[in-house]
């Protein structure tokens, strides 16, 4: 995968929501927000359902997202990180990775999925090809 | 167009930015952020160059857009909004947009953009085909 410099990966790591974009069948833009974290320099989030984003990067992988940073560029313009990458699919560990991720974006010692039993789900994981955007990674 | 709820409209409206993805010419998804508000029932945002959104858009009219809320939902998620459309785009009026929504953004009385002489620019005018998301618009 490219490297991403530190800054992104921090900003990955912290509890700011990533706009996820798949490619729908006729070509068309589906999103969605995440939660999002890394796992083995890739970008991962879980799906519980076999959603049409899972669907989507299953039958293309070309993927982009977008966050948000609380940082002002010197126009005086929000800074945010693009990252446009390739996505696969693996089946299982969904409510195990929410949960990992939850105790950063609901705060420690939260309890997601509140269900009891929950399904095996969906990974996603990104390899980033390109990072994007304005801020330190644009540089 | 497709008629939005007033919880949607406000928040276009409102200093929340919008994720705008546009089409690539192999078919790859585009995003970066913009300010956006309405003008006769379309979404508008500025350009002052012809940058790729642009010419994204004049090829492929599809877009999304993204926005987040405040707003939890009663699983403690962000409520977000998506919109599907259909841009185009126009020419001229870019800083005279850009400064209007500088308004809302920066907060009154700011002077955007920053420059003495602007170009003419671009506007990309986005008719709503579906909001989406999850949010008293998804209800």
């Amino acid at each position: 995968m490219t490297d991403l410099p530190r800054s992104a990966r921090d900003l990955i790591e912290s509890s700011a929501l990533a706009h996820l974009v798949t490619l729908n069948e006729d070509g068309s833009p589906q999103v969605s927000i995440v939660w999002v974290g890394l796992e083995d320099d890739e970008i991962v989030c879980a799906h519980l359902p076999r959603n049409r984003k899972v669907r989507n990067i299953e039958r293309d992988g070309r993927v982009a997202l977008s966050i948000e940073t609380d940082s002002l560029s010197e126009l005086g313009l929000r800074e945010y990180l693009v990252v446009y990458g390739t996505a696969r699919i693996t089946e299982g560990g969904a409510a195990e990775l929410l949960n990992r991720l939850a105790q950063t974006y609901m705060g420690e010692g939260s309890d997601f999925p509140p269900i009891p039993d929950p399904p095996p789900g969906y990974i996603t994981r990104i390899k980033v090809n390109r990072p994007a955007g304005v801020g330190p990674w644009s540089d």
